[in-house]
């Protein structure tokens, strides 16, 4: 394969994050090509010089469509507003690049479907960012299920829980708004549901319930505004096959950092799994005396591939950042035509159907059955 | 007060946990009259009278109507199986005993209304076993809530999980019954209903999903038998001012022993509790720099009262039958006209009405308001 | 085995424990007679009348000799401050009763010494208050050392931590008296030190180092006085078979309530322990694939006898206060020339013999090797 | 300040970890310039051909003179086996060039008193890799105690444990032989040391016990080989100001995979920290009521500096690898002159004296003062 060129939209939180990844996926793996930052976009002129220089782009601008118009960009990653992505992702597509997006495609599901169009068009690689599934854990987790380590899987609790909307008196900002989307659900609740994508496929009914824990908050300069969607949204889910399931999504939840959830019970035992704490597992396996059963709690380690691609002593702990390699790796396999563990648009957009879904469950107060 | 008289109707699990606690009671506590244990039934003969000499009991019988009759009981501790809690009760009001009866109060919610009806009549005190909330620590975390530790409450998690019924291969037996109830709501989801009651009040509207982990069990003498109630339940629920809450109860959860989880979140903090830990509780307090915010686990203590009747030194630990003690000395408090913390017949039948609208709302497919 | 008349000296902290577990020994465990409560002895008469009264005992009195004259009065329960001990205790044996002491025996080895020899003396049962050992959790450990589920067991860490003493301006009290004991050594590293004895033996050789965190306190009435024994102790220790241990008892650790950890480590695995989680035990075990082998956190359960006399299901939960129920059933099953596990006047003699050397090492600055 | 041209010597564990740090220092932390990566060596030609293209490196050598001598080259990164770190990094400081080199110096002190002798006549910057300091959540534990947030230190625990040593049939290999060193002591105990040293300053006297878990090892061609030096030591420890310490280390503890305990005790509070989970740490403060005082666990976030050049959000984690980010990035700092928290070669020398002492103390049997 040769040189893989990148470009790279957007430089805040997860914009970095790429950058990031995109710097140490060679040193990290070894095994795919060394790819040429060759282009970064920011909404500033000087904010991209400076990024590109930190982040190693050979060559900055304010104007994105000059990136997607590079011909030395073979890859472009999407890290910018939500309501941004469509229009960027569809173009890059069109310009026949490969795209790396990051989550939810769009606040609009109709935008959502225009992407995947696009995508389909195009024929090259679109990815969506959704790191968590990569983590060595899940990955073991997900080769426990397989192996049917706990039986039959019967029922799933899931939470997402962060408290960056749980102070009352923070001022009014766009999250708040409607046109934001639904607030919980959309916010994050698709980062749960990508696990239960990954882990057991797609949801085929729901039934949600969402509340707002403080109906205004202050303006900056005086007043109060209502609070336009919902910060807390838990939803009964049944998964294919019957199983049952329930995903919990709070961002007022006070002391919750970033917590992500899994309780997963089968007929032979049971998994657990906390994103804080996302260098473990815990795993009940029914056998044996009843005198020494009890939840093992497991450590990563080299043997939870691809943890040995980072470090070869068990137990030292892998970060946030490291996921984003891992992704990074898979999509360079993707695009050099190996097989790969990405989320597509068409992963994707079934997994904000079944948001949408839940938002009109709760507006419409009974279960919706996902087609 | 004059010396109160005591009849115990069952030995089993909760009869035993009775008795323990009328020997305890007056050592532990002090200040209330040694209770005087009178009279005991079992089912049999021979059982009554070995159980009597173990618990201390000075008559035995296998004819409880014999026990309601005695003029030296004063109060019926009732702890038979479920199905005989109203006939039993009743008999005993309408004795002129006070009654002290496990949950819940019947299989069939006619008959509960029937219990509630015969203790208003009696004027006698009627309570239910519902120690849970007796928890010195369940105490103080509803002081917190009184005082505003985390300001207004917006949001709740119960889990109640437990694994007796996880084993696919274990025979069937009455508790798969249909007869027996709805499975995981009423067998045990009524103690995480008790605590939202202590701690938060009524549930206002309700709907569930229930599933059945397993669809048949294997009979003792061959063949399968279809299991014909729910192994498992999940709820959403809106409690009293708009508060929502989601309430998870399975009895086949692999690896859950005795766990009861809250999850409590407010506007200026949460509270987490796990009943397999009941010791303990963690608070998080949003005050104080960011660098030093997290959830605090506070041990019982002889400060969280009445901690400090069993053991004057922190961290030393209650254990699952202490708090049928402090159960026995709010009901002897109740008894003796004295304010008390007991769950009577009437907050009982309340809790049980939420899990037949819980289980309508399955059936039903649809969100039920309870009046 | 004809009814055990009881007498108790002391009904503070650990008399009216020891209170508690006489009224519930029979009621727990069935199988032996109920004890009948005969004679209370308390410094006071009023207040031994009114302890008599609340704790079930017949007689009360001011004068523990009379106690110990008393016909009806087979054993004692000597609960009183540490200084007392020998006195009381020699003279229940001579009088022919069993004795059932709460540890230390006595601040002087030599006293300690004269206690076993009355003990020798009497052909009673003297029995000692250690009743961490009768931990279901902490049978169950010396199970599987004793099946070699970790192997041959090579180093052990032992902690033994409360915060009594950690406040540095609370009033000097007898506690920091040189004539109460060395400090933390004696006042509570005995504790450990029958775990240690319990599940591997003998200590053979010691070093310690002791500290003074605070060198003086204030006085109520004004002034300050100097500390004069030592609040932390941390000791190298090497058992029998040359197995290396630490032993570290700190009663000045802030935040520490009832901590009593154990790290066991052997050839085939590891076990660890917390006394203030005493439900709870950790196991690992250095076999199956390296993917899935963690600590596995074990719940107490019936199968760990006796907890199955307290409570039929697992995970619910002993208290501290049950400990002693437990111990006081195994004194009983002593007297009655069953086999019994309990810490004989001999085995804590040793124990004490240990803390002596300990505190020896460090005048000495040395290794103490003991005999 | 000009580009800083990078050599990298060896490239297995930690060689590996220092090319991740030099490819994203300039990333992460941006006020740097970005690092030339210019020539690594390692002991097999094709080996560092290899790994120079995976690395990112321009040039590569099977002659680490080679590199040294190399004009381009400013700062050479020394991350062989402990016996060449003497020979390569006195060289390096020889030619002029700055040396970052894994912990520790070497295995004999003589050579450590050479490399510091080297460093100081260079005038160039030499720093050990010690990252374990480096963790904003340690940072931010030293902040605490300089600010009394728990008063008086006057008692700490160290404990640092892993189990690669832990299966008694597992091969003998070099780590065994005496001329490695003296097995857990200088193998790792030097890491908590660097902790030790971090927070509180330097060690005073120890005495130290030490043990072979296994007195002998399998060969693999058949019989077996004595084993020479220890796996597990535990010291008491005298730090300056009377300060009491217990260091612990073991490498042959089962379940044990990265664990590095501290326990803190001052006399307003306390505080626990364990590598095993390195974006947490626990604090208790001795102050509010006592019905609510507990151990806070706190999640690592960007107000512990420098998460935020990582992750913006709190609770999502750092990695072991990052913390080499942060060494590096400390290291770039004092190359340029700035105040940065490295661990100098007379930090590191000072800590391998007290290694040595901790030896001489045990074949010695006495307390060992450090001058």
């Amino acid at each position: 394969m040769k040189t893989l060129g990148v470009g790279l939209i957007g430089t805040g939180y997860m914009g970095k994050c790429h950058a990031l990844a995109w710097n140490a996926v060679k040193a990290v793996f070894g095994d795919v090509a060394r790819p040429r930052l060759v282009h970064l976009a920011e909404i500033d002129a000087q904010l991209a010089a400076a990024r590109a220089t930190e982040f190693g782009f050979e060559k900055a601008t304010a104007d994105w469509r000059a990136l997607i118009a590079d011909p030395d960009v073979d890859v472009v990653s999407v890290t910018t507003p939500n309501q941004f992505h469509p229009e960027m992702a569809i173009a890059a597509l069109e310009a026949g690049k490969h795209v790396w997006c990051e989550k939810p495609m769009a606040p609009a599901y109709a935008d959502a479907e225009r992407m995947l169009a696009a995508a389909r068009a195009s024929g090259r690689v679109a990815a969506l960012g959704y790191n968590y599934i990569q983590n060595p854990v899940m990955r073991h987790i997900r080769t426990l299920l397989d192996e049917g380590a706990i039986g039959a899987v019967n029922h799933i609790r899931v939470e997402m829980d962060e408290d960056f909307m749980a102070d009352p008196e923070a001022f009014f900002y766009w999250k708040s708004e409607g046109t934001s989307g639904y607030g919980a659900l959309d916010d994050f609740a698709v980062h749960p549901l990508s696990l239960l994508w990954y882990l057991f496929g797609h949801v085929e009914a729901v039934i949600a319930d969402m509340t707002k824990p403080y109906l205004d908050r202050p303006l900056q300069h005086g007043g109060r505004r209502a609070v336009e969607n919902h910060d807390a949204a838990s939803v009964l889910v049944r998964l294919s096959g019957g199983i049952s399931a329930v995903l919990m999504a709070n961002r007022a939840a006070w002391g919750r950092k970033g917590r992500i959830t899994l309780q997963i019970f089968g007929s032979k035992g049971s998994i657990l799994y906390d994103q804080e704490r996302m260098n473990e597992f815990e795993l009940y396996q029914a056998d044996g005396r009843a005198t020494e059963q009890g939840f093992r709690k497991v450590l990563a380690a080299p043997a939870h591939r691809p943890y040995d691609r980072f470090i070869p002593a068990p137990g030292h702990g892998l970060g946030f950042n490291d996921l984003k390699i891992i992704e990074c790796h898979e999509l360079i396999r993707a695009i050099s035509g190996e097989p790969a563990s990405i989320v597509t648009f068409e992963d994707g957009l079934r997994i904000e159907k079944s948001v949408h879904a839940m938002a009109e469950s709760f507006h419409q107060r009974r279960w919706i059955e996902i087609g």
